[in-house]
Formats: C-alpha cells, sequence, structure tokens
C-alpha cells in the first residue's frame, strides 16, 4: 500500500507552488456598451451593440456573452471544443444560471464554481491545479457578469431608478475565458506557476452598496499571506492587481497592508478603477465576476505579453452575500484568490 | 523549458483515473427530525431535536448543520482545524450562503463548489485532484440542504401550505462532511479511485416539481460514460448509487440506460429513494445536496467498510435551476458526477 504524504507542492500556510508551468494558451474577453467606451475599449475582443445580446431576458444575455468568450478563446487557441477536457465556470446568479444555461451546448464537463465576483481566480486556480496534476491536457475557465441581471438578482429591479450612493460599484457586463494547458505553445499570454487560495474574512460590514469595503480585508489577507508563504516582498511585483475594491476599497486594502507593515501602493492596480473612466459616472468602480476576467484577458495579459509586466499577482476579490441573507440582517463577508502570472518571454 | 504534455491520468473520455489512491479518513453526517424518523435513523451522527438547530432563520439553521457536519468530521479524524489545507464546499442556496456563513469560523482557505445537488460528488472529486496532485495533505468537503431554506428558495414559502405533486420529492435537512487525505491511516472509510466529471444534460424538461425526470438524463450520460471510459459493466460495481433520482427517475435512468444495451437494475440503488420510509409521505423521495452526502457518509461508507460492498460507483445528481430561470420558462438540466469508491481492506 502506498503511503505517499502528499503535499510536496504545499508552500508555506495557504499557498501552492506549480510543479509544472501552465500556460494560458488564450483568452478573449466580450463587454457591453458602457465598458466598450471605457479606457480598454479597443483591447475588447467583442464589444456589444446593446446590453441584450440578442436576447430576450438579461439571464439570457449574460449566458450569451460566456457562450462567446468561451467559443472565441477556444478558437484563438487554435483548438477545437473537443480538445477541452474540463471546464471551470461560475457567475454572480443564483444557482449560477449564466453558466448553467450558456455553456450547456459544449457538451464538455463542468466543475462549477462558486466565488462571488473571485471566481476567475477561483476557476483558474481549480484548472490549474487539475492540469499540474497531470489529469487534463487543456481545460478552460468562463466567468461572467451583467449590471442589469447583477441589480435585479442583489439590489432592485432597474425600472424602479434608485439613486446608487458613491461608494457602490457598477457591475460589468462582461465574460472573460481563458484556455490554459501544461503544453507550452508560441501563443502562450502568460504562466500561471503559483496560487494562494483564499479564506472568509469577515469584518462584519454590511452594506451592500460599499461592496469595496467588504472584500478589502480579504484582499489584504490573501496578499498578506503570498507574500508570507513565498517569502517575497511587494516590490517583487511589477503589478499586484485586485479585482473590483474600486476607490473606497483600495483605500482600506492599502490601509490594512500597512498596519502590517507591507507598502503595496507603489505596486498596486485595482480593475474596477482602470476599466470605467471618471466621466462615466460609475461612482467608486466597477465590479462582478467580468470586471477582473475582462480586464486581465484584454489589458494585463497584454502588459505581460508585450513586457511592460514580467511578474504580476492577480487578485480577484468575492463579496459573499445573497439578497436573502443581506435581508436577514447577515453581514458580507469577502474571499480573495490570487493567481502568480509570469511572462513567457523569461 | 517543459514541455510536458500532461493528461498522464487521462481515462476514456471524461474520466481520471487516480494516480495514488486517495482515502476518505472520517466523515459525518448530521440531519433533522424528518430524516432522524427514517431508515437510517440510527446511523447519522447527529439527529436535530427541531429543524431550526437553534438558529432565527432558516439559512442559518442551514449553516449551522454545515459547522456541525465539518467539525465532528475533522474530530473523527483525529486531526485539528489547522490540519485541513483546504475546504471544498457548496449548497443549493443563491450564493452558496449555508456555506459561507457555516464555514468562515473555520478560517481554513476555500474553494467554492456549485453543482446543485450533485455538489457532494462534485467536492470530493475536487479535492482528490488537489490531493492527488501533491498540492495539500488533507482537505475536507462538506455540502448541505434544508427542507424550508430549499423550500423558499425554488417554490412557496413553507406557510403558502401549497399541494405536492407525486412526482415532487422532499428535501433532506442534513449535512455531510469528509475529510480525505492521502495519508494512509487506520481510520480510513474507503478509498477514492477514479472519478468521472459530469456534462451539463439538457431534455428541455420544465417541471420543477419532477426533478427525477430532470436530472437521470444526466445520471444515465454520467453512469455510461464512465463504464466506457474505464472499459467496465455496471456488474463489476457492488452498486451504482445515484444522488436523489426518486422513484420517478430512477425508472427514467434504467429505460435510459437499457435503450444503450447497459442494464444497472440489479446493482442500482437511490440515495433518495432509501432515505425515507414510504410512511414519511416524501413521495417521490428526499433530495438536496444532503441527500446524498448523508447517506454517503451514514450508510454506503458503513457497507463498504464492513465488507458488504467492496467496489462502488458514487453518482450525486444535479438539477441546474433558479427560480429566475423556472419563471422565465428555462428548461431545467441536469449534471451528475461520478467518484469511484473501493473498500479499503483490498
Amino acid at each position: 500500500m502506498s503511503d505517499n504524504s502528499g503535499a510536496i507542492f504545499e508552500q508555506g500556510k495557504q499557498s501552492i507552488k506549480i510543479p509544472i508551468p501552465i500556460y494560458i494558451r488564450a483568452s478573449a474577453s466580450i463587454v457591453g456598451t458602457k465598458e466598450g467606451a471605457g479606457p480598454f475599449g479597443d483591447l475588447y475582443d467583442i464589444v456589444g451593440i446593446d446590453d441584450k445580446f440578442g436576447c430576450d431576458t438579461w439571464e439570457e444575455a449574460e449566458s450569451t456573452l460566456q457562450k462567446e468568450a468561451l467559443q472565441t478563446a477556444i478558437g484563438k487557441a487554435g483548438l477545437k471544443n473537443d480538445d477541452i477536457r474540463f471546464l471551470f465556470a461560475g457567475d454572480l446568479l443564483g444557482q449560477s444560471i449564466a453558466s448553467s444555461f450558456g455553456l450547456g451546448g459544449f457538451h464538455i464537463p463542468l466543475m462549477g464554481m462558486y466565488g462571488a465576483c473571485s471566481t476567475c481566480g477561483l476557476s483558474l486556480s481549480a484548472a490549474t491545479v487539475m492540469i499540474a496534476g497531470g489529469m487534463a491536457k487543456y481545460a478552460a475557465c468562463v466567468t461572467s457578469s451583467h449590471f442589469a441581471s447583477a441589480e435585479k438578482e442583489f439590489r432592485y429591479p432597474l425600472a424602479y431608478g434608485n439613486q446608487r450612493p458613491l461608494s457602490s460599484t457598477w457591475t460589468v457586463t462582461g465574460s472573460g475565458a481563458f484556455v490554459v494547458s501544461s503544453e507550452k505553445s508560441d501563443k502562450d499570454r502568460a504562466m500561471i506557476t503559483g496560487l494562494t487560495i483564499g479564506k472568509i474574512v469577515d469584518y462584519g460590514i454590511k452594506d451592500s452598496m460599499n461592496m469595496g469595503a467588504c472584500m478589502a480585508p480579504s484582499a489584504a489577507d490573501t496578499i498578506y499571506q503570498h507574500l508570507q508563504d513565498f517569502e517575497r516582498k511587494p516590490e517583487d511585483y511589477d503589478k499586484i492587481v485586485t479585482g473590483d475594491l474600486g476607490t473606497v476599497g483600495k483605500k482600506a486594502l492599502i490601509d490594512l497592508l500597512s498596519q502590517k507593515g507591507v507598502d503595496i501602493s507603489s505596486v498596486h492596480m485595482d480593475c474596477g478603477i482602470e476599466i470605467y473612466d471618471k466621466s462615466q459616472d460609475a461612482h467608486a468602480g466597477g465590479s462582478g465576476c467580468g470586471c477582473s476576467a475582462v480586464t486581465l484577458s484584454a489589458y494585463i495579459l497584454k502588459q505581460i505579453e508585450e513586457g511592460k509586466w514580467k511578474h504580476v499577482l492577480f487578485v480577484p476579490t468575492g463579496a459573499l452575500l445573497s439578497k436573502t441573507s443581506f435581508n436577514e440582517g447577515q453581514s458580507i463577508p469577502g474571499i480573495a484568490h490570487a493567481v502568480e502570472l509570469v511572462s513567457c518571454r523569461g
């Protein structure tokens, strides 16, 4: 009988050192009109001409985003749908229906994920573990969010016309998809070399119109632990990129880490702050599973490919709430998962 | 540069052969009053004296189920909370709030899963991949469901007193937790030696009061593919156990497989049919993430431990719907994940 003790790739307290490099072979991003008008507008693969994407409901529109993003990513990878062994996907809607109805037509085995807006990091982590373990050659990760389906799911119907406080963020309409593999190719956009899986962190904040404050403690926890586990400093990274903290959450993150003696201010970037221009009236910034996913695909991986950044820590952040938990007076805990990205150019 | 082609443990079209045995070191089950009065009543670790488990809401009660199940399983494994490297967990509620609020206090990194009632199979699969890949020594899997929180989430408030058709199933109030490891011990309940990850299968059925019919096609698809991938016959297993098809779904499953020339009737068992006595008025049977999880912990692993069954295929089944997708007229696709269990006694 084997008595393998496993755990040979455990790194520090909650990280994993990936034993062989895992390559992001290709990726795709599809966004709505507001995102298309933003600073990264020219970088997305597809920008919708309206936010219903030819569908009857917001939920179907979001499913269509996932379908188009995945199909585009597989095509850009030079693969066929059948080549993808497993999908890792999830979204913000109750029971992840954007994924269930967007991905069924691919007939690819699916491992469903739930990490709120951290899903891009969670699904890349799970796919990396699967491939690095030698259990698949190709996998794909997909996630999405949609402003209108998210408002309906978490807050008020759009027709109600509620006022949004300045601390609120705007849920990104978009989907990002990523094809990952252990096989090196000349298309590879970046390598995944390490993971830090996040814990649920709850500071007791209850304001669903201030998600940045809810998620900042979990981002601080994961980034701090990542640096400890790998014995690194913030300056070892060209960028440490959070998902959707927005302006309020960014300030909280910097403050929380500086209380622990870690200063990330010179290398920090938040996708939620970058995705819209100030003139676009998104208040504290963008949010949603789609926010970090489309920014990774369209902008971050491009910077890495072009050699501008060589070493990036990508840390999508999720707020763990439902309208039921909110209405029952529960707090809004956060979770954040970190994926270490390295340039393929060495 | 490495040019590892990966995929060395791929088995057939959608399965994984686990390279080293992964052991289920310990497990725990906690259930409500109705389950406690059922055929397996004496086998559960904890039976509640009422279904609120000391909480103010049904959702908090479900979170308490997960918390108690996990703590009990870790204790039975002879481990401390800190020994568990990663949690794999999810549930039926929107945004998996039973897990988010039940597991935060453990401060263990969490990979959130969504597979509807297939979550027990999905989370065991993900944990097995992680451990077999050498990326953790110990992991734990948790899932739950609660009759009252599920009725509120998917159908009608209990106070409305709606009539339930005979094809409907009764959501199990219960949680099951499992500690898995690559390290052999004298406590081990069974070994995990193979996985078949399921695809979304949609036959276009739209009746949320007949979940068995919605899920049977996915169970048939996964079981058929598992047998193909490993080149086996149903008789190679002592039992092929589905999660919560109930009486209506069981008939559909047997019929669908017999159309493909596969007869599982002599070895098939469904947790949903076994968990309640006919006198308990559950109609077509039990359902929910908790159904297969508590039956695995309390009954199936006991049969394997006692040498009555040596080789079991455990196939939890999930129905992918939300109240939004249902109200928008969408179908109810299914998904099923198969976990191969082998006796540690050889």
